[in-house]
């Protein structure tokens, strides 16, 4: 997507053709810094500190990381040490240890030697498979807001987005924005309400940052307002992204997404959440059961970070002192909230027989096999 | 109630008989600052800059102030501007114009000589009243929390309250917090979760502030936090506030309360509205239809105010340059959603039904009257 014209991926390799350039997101919204990484450490520290966040570019990170690594020491025992070191730097995410799985399953079997221009092929395929299924994701869900744009007689549709699931959260496109872009792109008339997101702000921050770069109308609002715009009809949609959609349809995203879902239920509002096929854990089915829910600093709750009169960024407290807070990081929409789910293989309802009518390779998994899978992982 | 175990109003009477003390609520929860009113002007500055806010709070300060008025000229013509004057510090305020009302209707017919004890005893009897109704609240609302204190046999009931609807809202005890303070002060053991209420953190700074300061368990959540609290049954109850209640027991309070209490239905948690008899507006029905939303500045949602590392309070920018923001200030909750009302008359079902067999004597205004009287006001 666009920054002031130009256009940008979340990651890239340089014109040496080897080292690798990020925007470093922990600057944004206030500034816009490409930072060049050029070690293993490099690559580390940008997952560990949030340089780059959003479970596919941390996947891409992750692969690229291990490429610098191999630079160094292409050897066996030092590749899997790299890997084992990139694993560690984030708790959660999902994409990181898929990535790193696959690159190792690439790498293991390849000649010392040509290991290093293997690796950096798996990771420009896992980089640019991200891009492709993003932008099928888009192509499936601008269907929707071109069938929206047709039922308002070409006013602007407005939809509803929660938390960052742009670009800035994948290698290009997003998932809950990949429509978006598509039908801005192609001149449909669009509006988007950003969520600001607490506590971390990610709506306010990095969707309207990248929507506002990329030249899409939008307006932010209050975590609050949702409930009340979809009452007076200001919402003709909500898009999402997530973190985990069980084989039922359950979808794990952000904190205060089943706030929205339950206003869009109530207003008969359409609520669709995207995802690519990664996404999506067949393990699991009861979400609200079986996904744990990271517990966060309580410092994001009662703390915010911005930028003071005199330009400097820094920390402000909100809370009074002396008070606790507690800061669970994502929710769970049941299934029964939800519209339908936005893949990169199509739209389909938000339910077991949904998901397999898309992912029929899937169907071993759905009986009570899987039931017990989930059960051994503990979900 | 208590700041460090000193007992305190929002509002009184100095000791010399008739200055007039407030906390200024601008510098809460970071200094506990007390200000002396002595001047029509300072009455009036202390409501403009929301040193004193919350509605029952506004109008004793405007009662308050005209008695400092009256101190300067005691003539009518200089009460009569002095009243007018401030009737324009707040914009939307039912509560200002209805103190201000109460004590011109008192003080037209009494002689020029005794004007200024009678309006000192009258604004005195308006922050009595409103101090009895809030302790009538508490004891109707503590029935509810002892049902609920009983059914866990006796571990702590988790309330979740929106907003200040607390003491420095009122002169004392609050709306939805006066059940809380009774069973707190009974000895029962509770904790509230705090929503932040952003865009103004009115949850996270005042709330929680009186909350600690009186003693009471508390933890502060982000907004989007209580639909997952609820789901994992870790809420009990909702109480809130509400800034006016129709007829028909729609209930619109600060925005974001819709959400909770769609939450609230959607995972069988009591959802309580607290309300004094003068927050009930016979004249309007429908909620969602005929209630003005105020909307407020967007700055409230772009910037956050708290304290820097080094003490000072400042403003920081939270969104993207050049985004623009909506603030809603209000939604509504429609009847529907609600368990019921706590009233200063009692507890009773959010219908029409429900409020006239507590207020009988509103019986007049409830049928087509009412309807045309609502339509007129422009509602």
């Amino acid at each position: 997507m666009k920054i002031d014209g130009v256009a940008y991926r979340t990651i890239w390799v340089d014109e040496d053709g080897w080292s690798v350039r990020i925007i470093d997101q922990t600057k944004l919204p206030w500034a816009v810094e490409i930072v060049r990484l050029t070690t293993l450490e490099h690559g580390a520290h940008a997952i560990r500190t949030m340089q780059v966040r959003g479970a596919p570019l941390i996947g891409a990170t992750a692969a690229y990381s291990l490429c610098l690594a191999l630079r160094a020491d292409p050897s066996t025992d030092a590749m899997e040490r790299a890997a084992a070191v990139l694993a560690e730097t984030r708790p959660t995410a999902v994409n990181l240890r898929w990535a790193l799985e696959r690159m190792l399953v690439r790498l293991r079997n390849t000649a010392v030697s040509a290991r290093l221009e293997a690796a950096y092929a798996e990771a420009a395929a896992i980089a640019e498979e991200d891009v492709a299924q993003n932008m099928a994701i888009g192509r499936h869900g601008l269907k929707l807001i071109e069938a929206a744009s047709v039922a308002k007689a070409g006013r602007a549709v407005n939809v509803l987005t929660h938390c960052n699931a742009g670009w800035l959260a994948t290698v290009d496109w997003g998932t809950a924005l990949a429509p978006v872009y598509a039908a801005h792109d192609k001149g449909i008339e669009l509006h988007v309400w950003v969520d600001e997101t607490r506590p971390r702000n990610q709506g306010a921050a990095l969707t309207a940052f990248e929507l506002g770069k990329h030249g899409v109308a939008h307006t932010v609002v209050a975590d609050n307002a949702g409930g009340h715009l979809m009452q007076h009809r200001e919402v003709d949609m909500v898009i999402v992204g997530a973190d985990r959609v069980t084989r039922s349809g359950d979808a794990a995203n952000k904190i205060g997404t089943y706030l929205k879902a339950l206003a869009a239920h109530d207003n008969d509002v359409p609520f669709w959440v995207a995802v690519p096929a990664a996404t999506i854990d067949w393990m699991v089915s009861d979400g609200i059961a079986e996904i744990p829910i990271e517990q966060r600093s309580a410092t994001e709750v009662t703390d915010v970070t911005g930028r003071a009169p005199d330009g400097s960024v820094l920390t402000v407290r909100v809370a009074a002192d002396g008070s606790a807070a507690a800061n669970p990081a994502f929710d769970v929409t049941p299934a029964r909230l939800i519209s339908g789910l936005i893949t990169d293989r199509g739209c389909c309802e938000a339910s077991a027989a949904g998901l397999l009518s898309l992912f029929p390779e899937h169907l071993h998994l759905s009986g009570p096999a899987g039931e017990i899978a989930a059960h051994q992982r503990g979900g």
